[in-house]
């Protein structure tokens, strides 16, 4: 990715620190009002709001853990590592206003390298609307690691926190599921086909839709505008980055109730389906498993079934139940199977 | 450091990525009025008050490039991390509320390794009076790399950019300098005679207030409270991370000004002069290039001057000018040397 061209290549230390954030951020303008000073002090200075709360929430993004640069264009990284966060100030039911960006970076990494990763990160303030409002750039020993910071802001009578789902709420997810776990399955396959033969020419058309979850996930900051029309409040609500499973278990831990939740009700992508038979997996497990769908997953009263009903973009998986209950996934066999955790742990012995 | 003690080790990975969160920060007490919702969901809650203005940094520190485990212990690693961001707000004349630290850690760290760090973390929480709000632990294929986001509310009318400089205003900075560079130095020259002879028993007895300033330094809270007692307000203000010389050139560009440095000024503690002339360096050298001092330096009106004289704690040592007079040393010969930026540069080339 970014020894195979031959463009021009500068130095990163030609530009020094703080050259090189001057280089990088004067392309960024601020949208928000509430940006009053952004890169180039000691601190970004924002202006308060008595009535709004201010969410904050943060993400550090290791090459090797997270990211692998064979196949995750530096763009699209800077792209992914802005979503990410802005996806944690959303499941919040908050709007998302500034990010601060950090990155450290070996001395392998061109200044081109750098531009092309805040390529994408200015992508990402340009379509949500938020504004770059600091960051430090450093070196690396190894390796590139990018640290995102997102403030964001929600009325007091709007915010969602995990822990408000009760016994009866229905569980609602935005989109649908599994995508992004699929498109990094077809990403693996083809570098090794890639390592094998260097010159094949991969024919990724019937997988568009899952690289494009993988590379390029959206927030859906969309969903928190709908939801506000249509006068949904969710009692509880948090993002899926890491499986369904596991953010399920996460509210119910944090709300004290049980869950039902429904095999035939998980929304998938006709694409996902076909990749998981062309990869003998089972859909309904990664669904659980695979992460970083970054769709929203929430609870409401079953009072609001009737505004949210029929809407193409939310669907209703399950119940919430009470916690004497447990935490279960109803098969398409009518069988109840107790739900544990097995979504992405970087931690994990490999 | 962490190779040499006999004691229990956890693996990281039996705790797993929200164990383990829960397990650091489970001693962290909510101080801050402000903090609604600290750590556990998926972004921090804050509370706005509309005649603040919240201020946000962010710094990322990485092994082998910002802190060496060799001499570094993680709990002081911990709390120095936390230090030099809340000195950038300090720095805005503002006062800290709030914290985010993410960890990126390999397995190589046992839990034990973990705890030391947030002791440090936790104990210039407590020290500062900031709240823990968030975080990400993850792990990384080499090495610890830890990202401090801090979090502060000044008044509209007391926030200091480094922009607001005037002609003739008087150049102010508070403690001393030198100090952190020169404990630097004892501290790589014992690993030094270590690595030869591991039994020496070092005397650094004569060194002490160096070695506390590299290892433990303060942020100046107590200079924010005093210049708001004093009724002085800055016209400019930034901290002394990368050095003097450096911070100057960064508030006359900044501002549009000159700047007379007076050489005979410049505050040194008498361990700084003993090492200095140990080590055969010149202490004014040191003092404009050697950094991680985290000492205020500001500009104010000739007005307030009566107001700041002979506190123990705040030395003026230069003046600013027009910009056409450019930026200087003038020496204790009477000699006039342009300043330029020597300070710490992570990315030039070793």
């Amino acid at each position: 990715m970014l020894e195979d061209k031959n463009h021009t290549r500068t130095s990163i230390s030609e530009l020094g620190e703080f050259g090189l954030i001057d280089h990088l951020t004067k392309q960024f303008r601020v949208e928000q009002k509430s940006t009053v000073m952004g890169v180039g002090d000691d601190a970004a200075v924002l202006s308060g709001n008595s009535k709004k709360l201010k969410v904050v929430t943060t993400d550090l993004l290791v090459e090797g853990v997270h990211f692998d640069l064979g196949y995750m264009p530096l763009k699209h990284l800077g792209y992914k590592a802005v979503i990410v966060n802005l996806s944690d100030v959303y499941a919040m039911n908050a709007e998302a206003t500034q990010i601060t960006t950090s990155i450290a970076v070996s001395n392998r990494f061109p200044v081109e390298a750098l531009e092309a990763l805040y390529e994408g990160i200015h992508l990402a303030c340009q379509l949500y609307k938020v504004d770059l409002v600091g960051g430090d750039t450093t070196s690396s020993t190894s390796g590139l690691i990018i640290s995102v910071t997102a403030i964001g802001e929600v009325s007091e009578d709007r915010v969602a926190y995990r822990n408000g789902a009760k016994n009866n709420d229905l569980l609602v997810v935005t989109g649908d599921l599994a995508g992004a776990y699929m498109g990094l399955q077809i990403l693996e396959r083809e570098k090794q086909v890639f390592q094998v033969n260097p010159n094949a020419q991969p024919d990724l058309e019937a997988y568009t839709y899952l690289i494009e979850r993988q590379l390029k996930p959206e927030a859906r900051k969309d969903m928190v505008t709908l939801l506000r029309e249509l006068e949904v409040k969710p009692t509880s609500m948090i993002d899926i980055s890491d499986g369904l499973s596991s953010e399920i278990m996460h509210l119910c831990k944090a709300s004290k109730v049980g869950c039902n939740l429904y095999e035939d009700k998980i929304p998938l992508d006709p694409q996902v389906i076909n990749a998981c038979e062309e990869f003998n997996l089972d859909s309904t497990t990664i669904a659980l498993s695979g992460g970083e769908d970054y769709e929203l997953l929430f609870t409401i009263s079953g009072d609001d079934y009737s505004k949210i009903k029929g809407n193409p973009n939310l669907t209703v998986i399950g119940h919430m139940t009470a916690p004497s209950e447990g935490i279960h996934l109803i098969t398409r066999g009518n069988t109840k199977i107790p739900i544990k955790a097995r979504g992405w742990n970087s931690f994990s012995e490999k």
